[in-house]
C-alpha cells in the first residue's frame, strides 16, 4: 500500500491522515482488510505502536471496524460518494439576486479600474497620498489596537466615532446630528446595501440621477429595484423631470452630482424635498465629496433642510482619508433608525472597533483637520493645473464641464460619438496614458464622446507630463 | 434681529451661516426684507464689508433676492416646507426585510449580552485576553498602515492573506483550497449574509440543526428564509431526520455543535454528503471554534469530502484570535465563486486591507500560531476547571454535556424547567452571577432548563470564584 506521510506533527497522526486519504479517496475499498500493524509498521519503517495508535484513532472516528489485533477493516460508510465521481454541477444562477448579478456586474470590467501597462491614469476615485497621514495613521492604529475592547463591536458603531462625526458634520458639513442618528458603516457601497435591505422589496421603483455612479447603479439593480434615470442640467437634478409614479427612493449626490459636477441649487432643493414629502419617497443624500470645494461656501445639505424625516444622509472616509479605510457614517430617519441597526446586525454585527477607535481619535486629536487642509491645498493646486493644461490645449475641441469640487471633471469631445471616444481611450492606452470614459455612469448612455477625468492621486508634475499624452490622442482624435 | 454666530471660520461665513439657519428656521419669512447692511453691520459690531459679503453670498446661493443697495428680501423658495411642521411619519416597515427584522430582532435583548452589574459572566463569546496578543496585533497594523497601498480593496480578499488561510486549511484543519477559491469576509455573519443573498430566494427551505445559533436563525428568518429544524444528539445532526422536501440550504456546525457541543460523526458525515447530492441541497458548514480541541485529531471537514462541490466551508478569526478583529473566510464551491464575489461587491467592495494585511503577516511570521498553542494551553485549563468544578457540585443535579472542542459546555438541570431556569439566572443576577440560558438558540425550545456557559474570557481563578456564586444559584433552584 502506498502511503504518502506528509512530515507534519507527530508520525501516528500523519499516518492516521494518510489512511483516510486513502480510504477517502477510495483507494482502499470498503469492507477490504487494512494490512496487519507489524507489515505496514515495518513497510513504512516505524514502530508497531505507531501503527497500532492510528488505526485506534481511525476505529475511534469510524474508519475502521474489528477489534486490534483479528483485522481491521475499512468501513468507511456510504463510501459511494467517491472522488472519482464528480456530479457535474449546474451553473444556473441559484437566487434571483445571483441570476441579476451574472447580468448587471462583470468583475473583469469594473469602470475606473486601471488598465495594466498605462504610465499615467486620470482614474477616479484614486487617494491623495500624504504620508503625514499614513505615519498618523500607524500610529492611531497601534494605540487603538492596544486600548480597544477584543469584543464584539457596538452594532451601531463605536459612540466615540459617532460623536466625532457629529462634530464634523456640525462645523462642516451644516448638519445636525445626535450620537443616536448616527450608523457608523464599511463605506457608501454599504450604506446603500443597507438601505436597500431597509427600504426596498424587489421591484420597487428608485430614481437615480442620469448620469449616476455605477457602483450604486450595480448594487440597486441587482437588489431588484426597478430605477429610473431622472436626466441633471447645470442646477444638478431637474426635479420636473421626477416620475409621476412615485418611486420609493430617491438616490441623489446633491454637493457634487457624480459625475457630471453640477451642484443642486437651492431651490431645487427645497422642490425635492416637496417632491418626497408629497410621494413618500426616502432620498438617499450621497455627500461623497463635498467636503472639497473650490469657489464658494457649500450650500446647505439636504439633511439640513429636510424636517419631514425623508432623508438618509451618507458621508465617507474615502474621499476625505482614503478608501482603503471602509468607513463611511450614515444619518438615519428617526423612523428608519431601527431597521437600520438591525439590517447592519444582520449583515455584519459592527464595523471593525480598531479602525473607529483609530478614526475617532484622529478626529478627536486635529490630525484628521490637518490632513483635510493640507488635501484642500493640494487637490486644489491638481484642479488648476488639469483645468488650465485642458483649457490650454482644447482649441475648441473639448467642453469641460462645471466642477466646483471634489477631485474630477468631465471633459466632453465636441462633435464626436460613443465609438470615437473609445477609439481615443485606446489610442491612450497605445501611448500609455489611462483615460476612461463617461458612459459607463448612464442607465442610457448618449452617443457622445466624454471622458471622466479624476486627478486625485496625481501630482502636479505628472498631471503636466500626462497632458502631453493627452494632447496627443487629442489631435490624432480630430485629424 | 437675533443673530447667534458660531466663531467658527471668518466673520462673513458665520453671518452667512447664521443668516441661513434664521431662514430656513423660519424666524426670516419669505419675502420679508433683511436689515440694510450699515444697520445689522452696527447691531453686531462688525464691518459693513462683513455683512456686504455674507449678502452676496446668500444672494450667489439663492436665499436672498435683490440688487445691493436697494434693499435684500429673503427669498428661500418653497418654504412650506416648515420647521414647525413635520408631519409624522408613518412607522409601517419600508420592506418585507424591515417587517420580519422587526419581529424576529430584538436588539436591546441579544442573548448572552453582558448585564449590567455581574461580576462574573459565563459569557459565551468572550475572547480569551493575551497581552502578548494585543502588542504583537498593534505592531502588525501599524506595519500594515505604512506599507499598504491606501487604494480601493480587492473584493475576494489580499492574495497573501488567502494564501496563508489556505496554508493554515491544509495544516490544521485538514482543508484543501486554492487561493481562488478563497473569498475574505468580514466574520461568520457576513459569509452567510452572502450566503443567502446568493443561494436564497424570499420563501427558500433551509435547514438548521435544532439548536443552532440564534444570530444565524436570525439572520435567514429576516433575509425571508422558510427554517426547518432537525434535532441533534451525541453523534451530531439527526441526518435521517432531514426533510423530504429539499430544503435549498443546510446550516450545519459538525466541528463542534453550536450550542449542544457534539461532534458530527463520519458516518453521519458522510449520509449527510449523500443527502446534499441527492436533493441538489447546498451545505453551509461553519467550523467556528474546532481549532480548540481536546482529546482527538479532528475529523475532516466536510469540505475535505465533498467531492460534488456543495460545501460552503466558513471560518473566523474572532474564536482563534478576537471578535473585534472582523474577519473570517469563507471557501467557495467553484459553482458559486462568481456569484460570491459579486455579492460581496455589492454589499462593501471587499475588507479592509490593513487589516487583511497585518492578519497575513501574522500567519506567515508565527505569530497566529503562537498564540494558538497558548490560547489552546489555556483553554484546556479553563475547561478542566470548569468541569471539575461542575461535577464536584452537581451532585446529580447537573448534566453536563459532552463538549470536547471550543470554549463552552452546556449544562441541563435535572428534573427543571425553563422557568425554573429563568428563575436561577435571575438568582444569579442577584449575586452579581451571569448566567445564560441555552433557550434562545431553539427554534422550538424545549421545556427544560439549560445553560450555555462560556469559559473562554474567564480565568481559572475567576472560574472558581464564580462557582461559589453558581453553587448558591443551584442550592437555591434545588432546595
Amino acid at each position: 500500500m502506498h502511503l504518502l506521510l506528509d512530515g507534519r506533527g507527530p508520525l501516528h497522526a500523519q499516518l492516521t491522515r494518510a489512511l483516510k486519504t486513502a480510504m477517502v479517496a477510495g483507494r482502499v475499498s470498503q469492507g477490504s482488510r487494512l494490512p496487519p500493524t507489524r507489515l505496514l509498521a515495518r513497510e513504512l519503517g516505524v514502530s508497531r505502536n505507531t501503527v497500532l495508535t492510528a488505526y485506534e484513532q481511525l476505529r475511534a472516528e469510524g474508519f475502521v471496524d474489528g477489534r486490534i489485533g483479528s483485522g481491521s477493516y475499512a468501513t468507511l460508510p456510504l463510501l459511494t460518494v467517491a472522488a472519482n465521481d464528480p456530479q457535474p454541477l449546474t451553473s444556473q444562477p441559484q437566487s434571483n439576486f445571483s441570476r441579476r448579478g451574472r447580468i448587471v456586474h462583470d468583475h473583469a470590467r469594473i469602470p475606473g479600474r486601471r488598465v495594466d501597462g498605462v504610465r499615467y491614469a486620470f482614474q477616479y476615485g484614486m487617494p491623495l497620498v500624504n504620508p503625514a497621514l499614513a505615519t498618523a495613521w500607524a500610529r492611531e492604529l497601534a494605540h487603538a489596537a492596544a486600548y480597544t475592547s477584543p469584543n464584539y463591536p457596538y452594532t451601531q458603531g463605536l459612540p466615540a466615532l459617532r460623536e466625532a462625526v457629529c462634530d464634523y458634520l456640525a462645523r462642516r458639513r451644516g448638519v445636525q446630528a445626535t450620537p443616536d442618528d448616527v450608523l457608523i458603516v464599511n463605506g457608501t457601497q454599504q450604506a446603500m446595501a443597507l438601505t436597500a435591505r431597509v427600504l426596498l422589496n424587489e421591484g420597487d421603483r428608485v430614481a437615480v440621477e442620469e448620469p449616476q455612479y455605477f457602483a450604486m447603479r450595480e448594487l440597486l439593480q441587482i437588489h431588484g429595484a426597478h430605477l429610473t434615470g431622472v436626466p441633471v442640467d447645470a442646477e444638478g437634478l431637474c426635479c420636473d423631470a421626477l416620475p409621476s409614479r412615485s418611486p420609493q427612493l430617491i438616490y441623489v449626490t446633491p454637493s457634487h452630482q457624480f459625475p457630471s459636477g453640477s451642484v443642486l441649487s437651492l431651490s431645487r432643493r427645497m422642490e425635492l424635498l416637496q417632491y418626497a414629502r408629497h410621494n413618500q419617497s426616502w432620498i438617499f443624500e450621497d455627500d461623497y465629496d463635498g467636503e472639497f470645494r473650490y469657489d464658494s461656501q457649500p450650500l446647505a445639505a439636504l439633511r439640513s433642510l429636510d424636517h419631514d424625516g425623508r432623508v438618509i444622509y451618507v458621508g465617507t472616509f474615502s474621499k476625505t482619508l482614503f478608501p482603503a479605510l471602509r468607513l463611511g457614517y450614515l444619518v438615519m430617519p428617526a423612523a428608519l433608525r431601527q431597521d437600520f441597526i438591525t439590517a447592519k446586525w444582520t449583515q455584519d454585527f459592527g464595523s471593525a472597533p480598531i479602525e473607529q477607535a483609530a478614526l475617532a481619535s484622529l478626529m478627536a486629536n486635529g490630525g484628521f483637520e490637518r490632513h483635510l487642509r493640507r488635501a484642500s491645498k493640494i487637490l486644489r493646486e491638481r484642479r488648476a493645473a488639469l483645468l488650465d493644461g485642458l483649457r490650454a490645449l482644447s482649441a475648441g475641441r473639448l467642453e469641460i464641464a462645471d466642477s466646483r469640487a471634489g477631485m474630477h471633471l468631465v471633459a466632453w469631445l465636441r462633435d464626436k460619438n460613443a465609438a470615437d471616444g473609445e477609439a481615443m481611450i485606446a489610442h491612450g492606452q497605445r501611448l500609455g496614458l489611462g483615460l476612461h470614459s463617461i458612459r459607463p455612469h448612464y442607465l442610457d448612455p448618449p452617443d457622445r464622446a466624454g471622458l471622466l477625468m479624476g486627478y486625485g492621486g496625481m501630482s502636479v508634475t505628472e498631471i503636466q507630463e500626462a497632458l502631453v499624452l493627452f494632447s496627443r490622442c487629442l489631435d490624432a482624435a480630430y485629424a
